[in-house]
């Protein structure tokens, strides 16, 4: 990879970050309440020992702040070993568990790779996917959701808002659709990736009637290795709703083998508190801050474009994608950034070592070297106005 | 549970920990080695920018380390959330790699759960699974194993050393046995879940001679959560052995999605380094310190039972597995042991929860209500002469 040479140096140099959802740094209260787990009640939670109670006893008060945090029960929460593995979970587990022989899944095309990749590799076994469009704002349609479900449908998984382009999804409304139509019936099951949305929006699983939910560590502050599974009624009337996918120890309702990564689950456990404590608050001024950021950006460099929804309540609050027209390709574009000190992303980490543009981006239908030359900035907690000035000053100089 | 209530107490005594099979303390050298991963570095390592080449350089550095102390090539290890997801990579991947309509996979009755669960799942699916039995002291015969391999078999997959009853199988025997009934052919393959073994033998992947290998980061003092899977020749010649359990990003060599868990696989790095600066003495001292823990033990209570191989160099250096004859069951004697402030275990922690008995040892042939009354005590790193005495004391006490 060229940029390896090339950004060695950057080390003595600040760098502003602004891959946020990329990934971010575990907040130093997150690290003081893993401490104890590590080496002092390190037990293994499935031991009947009181090392081991200690340690369940942390993963059992994590379980209880995620649950609230999501309206939902405790035993209705699954820990995973990442976001990904989640998202495998809900769609693998739940399409198995169905036992139909041809069983539809719908995802839609702007799908985290976790999601996407799960679909086709599914669909390589005889699952029939339909992967649903966007229009150029990223949005999915839930008329389209209403006219893809049938008796086979099995799953229905759609984020909640854009990792890649930040465009909120009317899940709200899908999951009206979804209930409407499976009516009394076990299926179909409405599952929402929502790594993005967790820590901006309303995430209360009731509020938006979704079935499963996936959540992540890493993207919120908290330990990464750490993912959530939640799944509604998981043990209701002896019905479960998914097989797992790691099988061995009866550990997670029997849904997920492996001994409990304590330190990581109590880590979440205090991100997601921390989270809760200033969610409204933080999600304001992150939103005014990456509309300033974009306002004085189109000043200095007027032809740039946002990629996805205008800048309202549909957007993720930390999520800018622009266009670069004319500024050469996204290896490029990044190699200006970081050269010039920012860190920035086409998209997805988990594809953009290669430097591919975002299918994401692709799939809004814009010409095709849009998403050739566009980038994502994201915002983040430690984020202030003085960063997002010197962020500013550094890239209009760059690309002027 | 019944203990919950008696054990709460027990936070204000000395408690002596001997159930380092279920799980150790984090050596505080690994606690450091990870920390700049957590707030500093904790770029995604899939990022292109300098944030994330710093992660990745943490996870090259690791992977390296770990490589080098199986004898392996550094791209020849996946890392994955946990031991019992590695060996549901090993096993499933490769089964679902083969393509074979009936595939035939070979495993022991003394399997780790992650294995023994995935065999059974596996052949609720259609593939033929062999279960071998074992003798009395816990071994696998590769007489057997050759026994029951045919043009259908993709995977063997054995334990190199017993969790439970400590027995160290004839891997190098069975390799012998499983190559040359390979030839040139691609299976099978053997896998071995080295987990117990790795800390205290050989597990050189080509004295062993096995194909793949399994090992963890919890049982050597290094974090919870991350676990790897050795594949031999994982790119040669585009020829790749096992297709992913979780689906997604390519991360790992397109074997294993989710961003990787950077202080983790650090941490899991430098644990191995820590095991290989000290293993031949450490197994030496825990050998001695383990022999003489028994003998007095024997000595105090001389109607107690080893299960298991004698002391050679056939049994894991750490483990103890007695049989505590017209004592109660398996809950009562756990009981008494915390009770005296002895924290030990029934075998696996992944199945302790519910007090069963470890199918390890009912395998051994003994008659039943022998494994109900089997308690297994393994010693570790921390645990020195002084607190043996003690914990001879309170045990012969306990029980005379």
């Amino acid at each position: 990879m060229k940029l390896k040479k090339l950004t060695h140096s950057s080390k003595k140099r600040e760098e502003i970050y602004l891959d946020y959802s990329a990934s971010s740094p575990m907040d130093h209260r997150v690290l003081e309440a893993m401490k104890p787990y590590f080496s002092q009640d390190f037990g293994n939670a499935g031991s009947l020992h009181s090392f081991g109670q200690r340690a369940q006893a942390g993963v059992d008060k994590a379980r209880e702040i995620i649950a609230d945090s999501l309206g939902a029960k405790f035993n209705e929460i699954i820990f995973t070993g990442s976001a990904s593995e989640a998202n495998n979970l809900a769609i693998r587990g739940n399409i198995r568990k169905s036992g139909f022989k041809k069983p539809r899944l719908i995802v839609s095309a702007i799908e985290h790779e976790s999601v996407i990749e799960t679909a086709m590799d599914l669909e390589s076994q005889g699952v029939d996917v339909v992967y649903l469009g966007v229009n150029n704002e990223g949005f999915i349609d839930p008329q389209e959701v209403a006219d893809n479900l049938n008796e086979e449908t099995v799953m229905v998984s759609l984020i909640s808002a854009s990792n890649v382009v930040g465009t909120v999804e009317p899940i709200k409304e899908i999951a009206e659709v979804v209930k409407r139509f499976r009516g009394n019936k076990n299926y179909p099951l409405l599952h929402t990736d929502a790594v993005q949305a967790f820590q901006y929006l309303d995430c209360n699983v009731d509020h938006l009637g979704v079935d499963m939910m996936t959540i992540s560590g890493q993207k919120i502050y908290g330990p990464k290795g750490i993912g959530v599974l939640y799944i509604r009624d998981l043990e209701k009337s002896g019905y479960k709703k998914v097989r797992p996918v790691i099988t061995g120890g009866a550990q997670e309702y029997g849904l997920r083998a492996g001994t409990e990564n304590v330190p990581a689950i109590v880590g979440l456990g205090k991100a997601v508190e921390l989270i809760l404590k200033n969610k409204d608050k933080e999600a304001k001024r992150i939103t005014s801050l990456r509309d300033y950021f974009w306002k004085k950006l189109k000043a200095g460099l007027p032809e740039l474009q946002l990629n996805g929804s205008s800048l309202g309540v549909h957007r993720l609050p930390n999520n800018l994608n622009i266009y670069f027209p004319e500024r050469g390709d996204l290896q490029e574009l990044i190699i200006k950034m970081d050269l010039a000190g920012i860190a920035v992303s086409s998209g997805s980490a988990c594809s953009t070592k290669s430097s591919k543009d975002s299918y994401v981006v692709a799939a809004l239908g814009h010409k095709e070297n849009r998403s050739r030359s566009s980038i994502r900035i994201s915002l983040g907690r430690p984020v202030n106005k003085s960063q997002v000035d010197e962020a500013l000053k550094k890239i209009i100089i760059s690309f002027k």
